[in-house]
């Protein structure tokens, strides 16, 4: 993943355009829209808050050589930033310098070997931030305005700007506003921002930590329509990566073979890595959810099960299609793919303002379970039966993250970008894993002959949405769907 | 990075494959050699020994999302297997279950997320490690072993193996033996491995902790025949993709099309990842050793500097190569490239069986020293000033890791395998960054023409080797390297 910068459209479907780009103004929007996301934040935090949030630690891949660096997600949505040892401060009820940036020290021979670190010039131009001090000098800094001091930064300007957040110091109103992960156990290590947190409670105990999480995250779930332009460039090049895909996968490749053609796309299209590493199963591999090996051959009259998406300027959508290798679906293939699609029809048509996620599982659901009975699947469309086959959520955000932020309780509003994706995976092992009960053991002999004959198959179709002030957009239009579409595309390739 | 197995040789150039393969005996060899590689590990930790090594842990990509798993590289040296929580205990003393393995507990609805769990007797055949218990029983074992108890498996089976480590353990004889990594500062934190070391310590004051690194990297420096057969075909799929990276970078590309060229024949070649990320770096990013985002536009008359290998099997070779995107070399281009090829061949003579990688990097810097002289980028060949222009060492070990372990003081011997990579890097920067003495502002001042002529000139030759019975090998033959050679391929390309 790379810094945030202007994109072209060439390859972007029409309607999507239309959809998304009537509402963006020209010129500079990137550093508009990132300075427009830390105000709404800044007046949600308040006068008395001072925010800190830190970039994301390298990952080590093994010994010296660490992973490609992944900047943490909210940080890249308030600065657009992806240099690592970056910290973001703001302090909303300062006169000026309310957005303080923290960037690496200059270091020639740091750049020898890594590249160019940004100066603040550029870390400004990037992020819209118009005061960048040193990384060492945050300590310091800190330091400083929790004892109510002015900071003198290197560049020898001294700062006279805090007297807001001095007054809720003295007056002991003072927040410190960090981003928590997900709560630790009792007894669990404490995570490094919980660690953190407890020495600034030591250190300055009259200052109140508050969580802002659901602040940033709550902003970060109605996407701006500077994001809703990426996000949908991001899924039109994983649809074109999924149509050389489909071009690749013949009976006798290899999984991996798939999955370069896949890759290749991303990188050629300027999105510089994956969302999500790549899942490319072909036949039993297909009922594996995450499966991330790819070393299988393709067999005839296989179907390959392909959820992949790249990471575009940060944004991430998520796509799966599955589809027959040889061309064509087989009879009962075919029953187990048009239940799935008739699944996500249903969910999307539920998939409305006002609506939650909930109505669109519902929905999907209530065709899931009598497509199922009509199988021969399920005995009983009441219960809990279809789980069996029918085995996790279908909605998520999608956006910086591939499972992005947001509450789940909210209900649907324009903005929004999330995926609808149903599946069935009918593994007869998850027959033989029920618990055994006279129950279970009626509902298995029951649908033994039906799973005899759908055995092995799993199908899902995932696509990526935005919901727009005038309806659903389907973000992955460039990609086929519907079972004729698919296999019209697939009897058209050549080896 | 998967299950180390059998490959074909059909793309691996035959002169590698004479000098390696006649080694090799027939049939179930990788399960041999891993047995063979734990037998010697034993034979040095002796009958007092307890060795306990943990798999990676999983690395966090973003919130739920992991990076692709990669394996400790120890415990894949000693075990072949990739999957994570995974643990291998050597007791060396026993009479019988001298090796044990603990892998995951069977768990249906883990693997229909994220795939299949290897069950026992698929560990067993993939190790050669006969005694495999589960993950969950680890704790157990250990504290049973150390209260000098049998163990009971959930197997049913009580052990009575373990007098010798028993008897050890009762005479204050008992060692156990872990692999630490790089030692921390006296202030820094505990690494994970020294923390348990430390409650080891805490809990069985009578046993000694040893770092038994050195004994397993020792053995890890000397490839055997079926690694160096694997690191062969590992570098010979890397330089395919060198030559399909040389046939994309056309003036007007983005260097990131030439990375998509390179990596989809990694994934095409059954290589399923990078060993290290891509360095691909046009114009003044030559410059830049480790130069990682790949985003600029190559323009004509500029060179690319391609750093790159794919990960097969575990084994990870390393690959540079510096070339004209316009396929011809400038006058200037050329006197820098010869230089460092030169260099290079120097630093081949020097790379024979007794000599140390630093006589190589001696005979490389000479070469070095004497050829700034001549164009003038530096004036006095007796001191330090070539280490403006050549800024990093030309020898490191490769294999299981880009920068493998092993000991540089050892003499070189039949079996090491390793790169030579001199380059030469025209960074005017490097001028203005050196500390401000007289003699430095002479030097600077006298140079300054040469510069001028030279500057934003980046060029690495790097090429994989394995010292073998009747010399050195290179393994990277499959990309061409002389000038004439590279210009030769570079013009025969097609748009």
């Amino acid at each position: 993943m790379r810094q945030l910068k202007m994109f072209g459209t060439s390859s972007l479907a029409l309607a999507v355009l239309l959809a998304c780009a009537s509402v963006v103004a020209a010129g500079g929007e990137l550093q508009d829209d990132l300075k427009a996301r830390r105000e709404r934040l800044m007046a949600k935090l308040g006068p008395d808050a001072l925010f800190v949030q830190w970039s994301a630690p390298t990952r080590v891949y093994s010994r010296d050589v660490d992973y490609e660096y992944r900047q943490d997600s909210d940080l890249l949505y308030l600065t657009g930033l992806d240099q690592e040892d970056t910290i973001l401060v703001l302090m909303p009820g300062n006169q000026a310098k309310r957005e303080i940036l923290f960037v690496s020290d200059a270091d020639p021979k740091r750049e020898h070997r890594e590249g160019h670190l940004l100066s603040a010039e550029e870390a400004t131009a990037r992020s819209g931030i118009a005061t960048v001090f040193k990384r060492s000098e945050f300590d310091g800094f800190f330091r400083a305005i929790m004892n109510r001091r002015a900071f003198r930064a290197r560049s020898g300007e001294i700062d006279t700007e805090y007297d807001a957040f001095f007054a809720a110091l003295a007056e002991s109103r003072a927040k410190l506003a960090l981003l928590f992960d997900a709560r630790p156990g009792l007894h669990d290590e404490l995570p490094p921002i919980y660690e953190l947190a407890r020495q600034a409670r030591d250190r300055y105990p009259d200052a109140r930590v508050v969580d802002a999480t659901t602040l940033v995250h709550g902003l970060r779930q109605v996407k701006t329509a500077y994001e809703r332009q990426l996000l949908a460039k991001s899924v039109a090049i994983s649809a074109d990566a999924h149509v050389a895909g489909m071009k690749a996968a013949f009976a006798g490749r290899y999984e991996y073979e798939v999955e370069a053609a896949i890759e290749a796309v991303y990188l050629k299209s300027g999105a510089m890595s994956w969302g999500y590493p790549s899942i490319v199963g072909g036949g039993p591999n297909a009922t594996i959810l995450h499966y991330g090996k790819s070393e299988r051959k393709l067999l005839p009259g296989e179907l390959l099960l392909v959820d992949a998406a790249g990471n575009y300027q940060g944004q991430t959508g998520d796509i799966t299609r599955t589809y027959p290798v040889d061309g064509a679906f087989s009879v009962v293939q075919k029953d187990i793919y048009r239940l799935v699609f008739a699944a996500q029809e249903a969910g999307l048509k539920a998939a409305v303002v006002g609506n939650r996620t909930v109505d669109v599982e519902k929905a999907a659901a209530a065709v899931i379970k009598e497509g199922l009975l009509k199988l021969g699947l399920i005995t009983d469309a009441s219960g809990d039966q279809y789980r069996t086959w029918y085995t996790h959520g279908i909605c998520h955000w999608i956006g910086l993250d591939v499972h992005d932020v947001g509450d789940y309780r909210r209900p649907l509003e324009a903005g929004m970008t999330f995926v609808v994706e149903p599946g069935l995976y009918i593994r007869p092992e998850s027959l033989d894993n029920l618990a055994k009960t006279p129950e279970n053991d009626k509902f298995a002999a029951a649908v033994r002959p039906a799973v005899e004959k759908y055995k092995g198959i799993g199908v899902r179709i995932e696509d990526s949405f935005l919901l727009s002030e005038t309806g659903l957009v389907r973000l992955s239009t460039g990609v086929p769907r519907a079972l004729e579409e698919v296999e019209a595309l697939l009897q058209a390739r050549q080896r």
